[in-house]
């Protein structure tokens, strides 16, 4: 844990340092023109060694804060970008938003980091996956920089305020489900093997079995991913011992085992029952409201931003992780096994496997 | 059309007509602390009766544009928003996001609106469906602000820059589609009545039907809504030459029209074929792809950028509207109609119709 509200070097210094003087100093942290190339690149220069953050009153209301997250056009970050202008609306601030990839030119450093930087922005949301590790890298470098990691994927640096869904608790209740129902022959779908989500989640589902007395289920890793799924779900429904239920650790990997099990022929719940997470609008499509572990996107994205302004307000690091309770929510993709004594099941692939097919 | 650019009245003029000094109007116009609120208010009203837009110096590269969005969480305005906030970040500006419905706090005005009047974002892009008319008379209200509108489902007023799709030579595509597979009985189930867009695309649609010699296709309006889409399609079926096609001007009408005829015990596309209009994620699921008419969401929100930097650089209104071509793309939702002599169909709902009802 970092101390809270390390000032940072003075535009003073940072004139200093650059053999400028304090006004063009100024200049070029606020991005203004009239200043030479060179002499702009001396104060960069000087400002990425002495690690400066534009200094903020303390206690002013800030005018804007930033939502930066992966694949701004999926279900995931739309619900939490719902929420959160919803959120910062109510209380009179403005939200950019942008993706880690968006990059400051002339500077080679993120955008959302430059915004806040030249003052632009007073604090930063963030909802990654794929780009974490470099995101983690350039917040380690600003450490006075407020931010919160809205359910973070991989594991957030130890310094970090998260809020996350109670992941452990979701598998657990996805197994307690799927136990109830009289399964006892189960695999899970996980996501990618990095993710600390997706890992607490087979972790939650996998202790309710180790309780219930029953071996571990196989799990196949397939990267939050519909056509990965589909692969995994091909795998595991060819094991000797045939599962009866599968608990996919994401709804996009639901959609994928669900679509895999009618092209194999198998009826969802009646042959195979199917567990998601998440509890998107993606979990319900035509016919089907997939049973699944819902995540409070919304409470999250609230609670997240409650956290930021209270970081930009000058409050203390004192919390570095909140969870935000998950529900199993029934649809009709889960139902008791076919058959409970468990006869050895039909090969996958055969032909006669063919003759449920839907016809759309 | 308007003036472009009118530069409106000074912080010199506002002060004056307040009866306050220059930096107290310019604390006000930047929302700064430090002025008595009586004293706020009266410069507020001067701000507002003197149609107050904070100048800009002519030429400046903007740093803050701003996305004004209806249900952010949609995909299609998910589209939008990835497109955008992709384009803004190759060009170094940064993206505001709102909602209409947010308001400056004491002011009543938009978020947008106060954001723009104080200098914080430099020109706003529109993605609205229901919230258009209440936007359209603020816009009247501060004829300098540069602002495009894309893909309004509303008539856009006619000072206005718009960016569409093809919405017209799109549901004309769609006809011929249909009629090209040898349908005949077809029918629509359209927008809310007042929407351009969706006007434009039954317009084309029933131009090509009437090129054919077909009379016009009966349509029932369900407002983009798929409750509602379920509703009309029963409607449809019912009627004594039942169709053997539907056009929905929407993905999600279609997800409507598809549930319900299955419901009604028909296959999709073996009885009944089905063709969308947006193209979007939601218009596959799993086993199905949409036959659907994809709008390029991407390239009109690129383009409709493009158009708003040129307007804040100082570029004149001389376009008002610009066209982006709509492609319909087959997917597993359209085949030939079971019998083209058309036989006269069961009546919709019998017990006997419910036995093709898929199991899942």
């Amino acid at each position: 844990m970092v101390e809270h509200r390390d000032p940072g070097p003075t535009l003073a210094a940072i004139a200093r340092a650059a053999g400028v003087s304090v006004p063009t100093a100024s200049k070029v942290v606020n991005d203004r023109d009239g200043v030479a190339p060179e002499t702009r690149a001396r104060v960069m220069e000087a400002l990425d060694r002495l690690g400066y953050v534009r200094r903020r009153r303390r206690g002013v209301r800030p005018a804007l804060v930033e939502l930066v997250a992966d694949r701004l056009d999926s279900p995931w970050s739309g619900a939490v970008l719902r929420a959160v202008e919803r959120a910062v609306g109510e209380v009179g601030i403005g939200l950019l938003v942008s993706s880690p990839s968006a990059v400051a030119a002339e500077r080679g450093e993120p955008a959302w980091l430059f915004r806040y930087r030249s003052g632009r922005s007073d604090g930063v949301l963030f909802c990654l996956d794929v780009s974490a590790p470099a995101v983690h890298a350039w917040l380690e470098r600003y450490p006075a920089l407020p931010f919160v990691l809205i359910g973070p994927g991989l594991g957030p640096p130890t310094w970090a305020v998260s809020v996350s869904a109670t992941n452990r608790q979701g598998g657990a209740s996805a197994a307690a489900h799927l136990l109830g129902l009289g399964h006892r022959r189960l695999a899970v779908i996980g996501g990618p093997s990095g993710s600390l989500a997706g890992r607490e989640r087979v972790i939650g589902f996998q202790s309710v079995l180790r309780e219930a007395g029953l071996p571990a289920a196989p799990v196949g890793f397939a990267d939050f991913d519909e056509a990965l799924a589909r692969r995994r779900t091909v795998e595991l429904l060819s094991r000797p011992e045939r599962p009866t239920a599968l608990f996919a650790c994401s709804d996009r990997m639901a959609r994928g085992a669900f679509t895999q099990l009618a092209a194999l022929g198998l009826r969802v719940p009646e042959d195979v029952s199917v567990v998601g997470f998440d509890g998107l609008p993606e979990a319900t499509w035509p016919g089907v409201r997939l049973t699944t572990v819902r995540q409070p996107v919304s409470e999250m994205a609230t609670t997240g931003l409650e956290i930021l302004l209270g970081l930009v307000a000058g409050d203390s690091r004192d919390i570095t992780g909140v969870e935000v309770a998950t529900r199993l929510v029934e649809g009709d993709t889960t139902a008791r096994p076919p058959d409970r004594t468990g006869p050895r099941a039909p090969r996958v692939g055969g032909k006669a496997m063919s003759r449920h097919r839907p016809s759309w």
